[in-house]
């Protein structure tokens, strides 16, 4: 029995890299859509959504069935729960990055306008952190979990700089309204990207060291 | 053992409407201090923020504690796990009702504009929506769920109105550019918050009748 449910275990963990790669790709994908004004690329990552919302069903189905089947415990009961919630926000990142590619797509109807260079930075630094959560997850790993945390400042930051050049920019060429506001939704997207990978890396100390430390800000 | 996790059961449910109470009470707060421009309210939306953060984590180790020394199987056990995802959505909702309360205290800062009458009659359709999923999470009542997910789509098409509204404002009085965008900002919140209370309402679909509906619109 305790066998079994190792080998459960290590193929759930498979199930989650599979969705997690495919979230990590459709983030990628959906950057580089708007760094080129790619619509057929952003396309692309729309469709590729109802792959992502059929994983993750499979997914919660697969930890249902474990928690029925084997009832475990301790760390395995721990890790159960935190793959239903880690599912759960890949879900919401790939949502992120469809929202993003629909955006991209809505920019070429507009004005053209440049992009705020912070993006590309900031894209980077959200795309870094989900790389690194996912590898906490693989590799139980709460330090690096703790890391990602602590990036998530720099993103908040770089979303604030590029809010105010957003609005800089309406005010000095008012005709790019709509697309200076598409590229704002797009910052804030990428923001919650972030957010999400912090997520993640909670659920990591929370599944390696049992506590749950989101709202602690010390930690 | 049964009648002992029936009562626990019970004691999760009745921890969890506490918990949805005080964001149901977060939310007509914040849509309150925004109608009367009410910074102190809104302050006090941000501070019960706390309360909220503290409860989820109460809950989700309740939850935690029953999988581990109960090890429910059928109905008790899919309860649990939507009990966990119906925590989670809740502290979302708060952090909404704390999102908008901030731009109500920023609000009192700018150019002072007039709300889209609209933002009234989409906060009133929100609330409701999260009193009937709450509703519908105490009496087991699928049909109540399903009547929630059909409502989201007028509050999606009052979030479109609205922006369509606050894009005219903008052109129209570019003065008054930042507290458009905040305004702007709490519709989405809105929208956001009608968003989690569907999510709410198909876990209670899952709980009640063991089908996974999200994803799924024709449903």
């Amino acid at each position: 029995m305790t066998r079994h449910i190792e080998r459960q275990v290590e193929l759930l963990k498979e199930k989650i890299l599979r969705l997690g790669t495919l979230v990590e790709e459709a983030i990628s994908k959906s950057i580089t859509a708007l760094i080129n004004r790619d619509t057929h690329l952003a396309q692309r990552v729309m469709a590729s959504d109802e792959e992502i919302d059929r994983m993750e069903v499979e997914v919660e189905e697969e930890c249902l069935k474990m928690l029925a089947l084997y009832q475990p415990v301790a760390a395995d009961l721990r890790f159960v729960v935190a793959a239903l919630k880690i599912n759960n926000d890949l879900e919401r990142m790939g949502d992120l990055a469809k929202n993003i590619a629909k955006r991209v797509s809505q920019l070429s109807t507009g004005e053209p306008c440049e992009l705020p260079p912070e993006i590309r930075t900031m894209a980077m630094q959200a795309q870094e952190m989900v790389k690194q959560c996912l590898d906490a997850v693989v590799n139980s790993d709460p330090s690096l979990a703790r890391q990602v945390r602590e990036e998530d400042d720099a993103v908040d930051k770089a979303r604030q700089e590029i809010r105010r050049t957003i609005l800089q920019g309406i005010r000095a060429h008012p005709e790019k309204l709509e697309n200076l506001l598409r590229i704002n939704s797009v910052s804030k997207h990428i923001e919650r990207i972030a957010d999400m990978a912090t997520n993640i890396a909670e659920d990591v100390i929370y599944m390696v060291e049992g506590d749950i430390v989101r709202h602690r800000s010390g930690d």
